[in-house]
């Protein structure tokens, strides 16, 4: 199984792409401007702090609880290598770049597969497990996991550390809370379109945060991804967001609907894709349609029946939706 | 010591800047545009591919040689957790960031610390080092080592990682040469004024440059940055960058008559910026004058009595020179 492979790789030209899980629509205008201007200052090392400020207001948390990142994979690369875990266990399906990660610095993770419909099952989670990672919402089955379940997870000697990479709305996020022992990593790649940039950050208790900063190269934001983190913290930012996430949920529902009517199974999403089980050969039929999806042969506990589905506006999810139901 | 210091913190409002060493010319009108033009392209998640191929091409290099990183100081990182090091040296006084990074890797190196000239000796070197990392030219000394002294440095069960990010003429260089046990670190950053983008590469053997791109978190390298990466290696880039090195050794030359003038000791310099011992205290003088230096009591084998100064137009160094002749 193919850790590493990603979306990106499957969109490749000529295809339609509802494989990458970035926003259809560009980035808005103020955020190309503030990027733009950013060219002007590349003469002066990168300084994160303003960034992080803006970010720390923007969830209601201290100064000191925010860690600008380049983007949400430098984060796992650093979480991995921040203890010598002993037991750690990623909650998949799921994302699987804290897998690679923790399996580059010589941990390779415990996987607890969540049967049935993917929702949590705080059980389901070694006792002794120092590292807990899990996606909320989840990539690739768009589950949302109540944020009490995973609070119920925190524990004395264990880190957890929530991925909300595609929490748009907030809803059961853990981003505006100090909790002990918990982690939240985010990222602005895909809301606003600008995966090319690598903006994320990380939001814990200060000392964890400490920490994790010390092993972080120096200079690691670019000036122009700094820039776009103040810029997303913005009153005009959050009107955007919504706008973007309400379209979102539009876009799913027509999907959604669509599939059912073709009577093909899926996973109920509150994200920007969708998990559905056409069942295998569908992922190469579609490619040779015209269509790239994401294959999910790669994710642990899927196989390749499943097929996750970026959300798109209706006239393209209309021709995927097409495209499946044309098979033979 | 804080290993961690670096310039940028020393360049404060208000100061005349002669403590980070990027060029002071703002970054030419081609690589400007190019920047801009990637704004247009951050939806996609970014390919090095395009970048590194160009990069290998511009050293007459195979395309397996090149690493592009997300600046130099990812690519010490990247090293530091290369292999279980037993015994790594670093060539000091040098740049800090990999003694940093080794550390942070549970590797903190032994440190051979260059006399008289900081000339190379290489017997100084341990026989059993297993890696031994080098600047050439150095940063802060500004000495330029024979590309044959370092090359005779490899051995069987030894990797040397020589810094190249001021070499930016290619004196002395092995960037263009496959040299087996040996890499090359090489950065953008200095020499077009582009600290804020985070754009360096590695060259070095295929199996090794594999070995460290397994080790590097996916899409580390920025759109920018790549598109700056292609943008420096066209012909126009190597004729802009011959006029920048030779405006530097002009400054260089006036500001090192200057400081003889002065009766100042310096170390005769091959790079963007001239070591200068004029004694305890000056640094803090030069800043109450109005002027940022480099602290150098922050180096291995250097202490409080010296400093490093940016090699800027004369007009600024002359100033300078005022202000150092002006001390009591």
């Amino acid at each position: 199984m193919n850790l590493r492979h990603h979306g990106d790789r499957e969109a490749t030209p000529g295809l339609v792409d509802l494989a990458v899980n970035v926003h259809p629509a560009p980035m808005p205008p103020w955020l190309r401007e503030a990027i733009a201007s950013s060219v002007d200052d590349l003469a002066r090392y990168p300084d994160p702090t303003p960034a992080e400020a803006a970010l720390a207001a923007h969830h209601h948390r201290g100064r000191s609880d925010v860690l600008a990142t380049s983007g949400a994979a430098e984060a796992f690369t650093l979480i991995a290598r921040l203890r010598p875990w002993r037991r750690p266990v990623v909650v998949h399906p799921q994302f699987t770049e804290p897998d690679v990660a923790l399996a580059s610095a010589g941990r390779a993770p415990e996987h607890v597969i969540l049967d049935g419909g993917f929702t949590l099952d705080p059980a389901a989670v070694p006792d002794d497990a120092d590292l807990v990672v899990i996606g909320n919402p989840t990539n690739p089955t768009g589950v949302r996991h109540p944020a009490a379940a995973i609070r119920s997870l925190t524990r004395d000697g264990r880190l957890v550390v929530v991925d909300e990479a595609f929490n748009d709305d907030g809803t059961e996020s853990l981003a505006g809370e100090l909790v002990a022992g918990l982690l939240v990593v985010r990222s602005l790649t895909k809301l606003w379109a600008i995966a090319g940039l690598r903006a994320g950050y990380v939001l814990g208790e200060p000392t964890t945060i400490a920490e994790l900063r010390d092993l972080q190269p120096p200079w690691s934001v670019s000036t122009p991804a700094a820039a776009a983190m103040i810029a997303c913290t913005t009153d005009e930012a959050v009107t955007d967001a919504k706008a973007r996430h309400v379209d979102v949920e539009q876009w799913r529902e027509h999907l959604e609907r669509g599939l059912d009517a073709a009577g093909i199974e899926h996973v109920p999403s509150t994200a920007p894709f969708v998990l559905a089980r056409p069942g295998a050969g569908v992922h190469a039929s579609l490619r040779a349609a015209g269509f790239a999806v994401r294959r999910c042969d790669t994710f642990p506990g899927l196989d390749d029946s499943w097929i996750r589905i970026a959300v798109r506006p209706p006239e393209v999810s209309t021709k995927l939706l097409e495209a499946l139901s044309a098979r033979p």
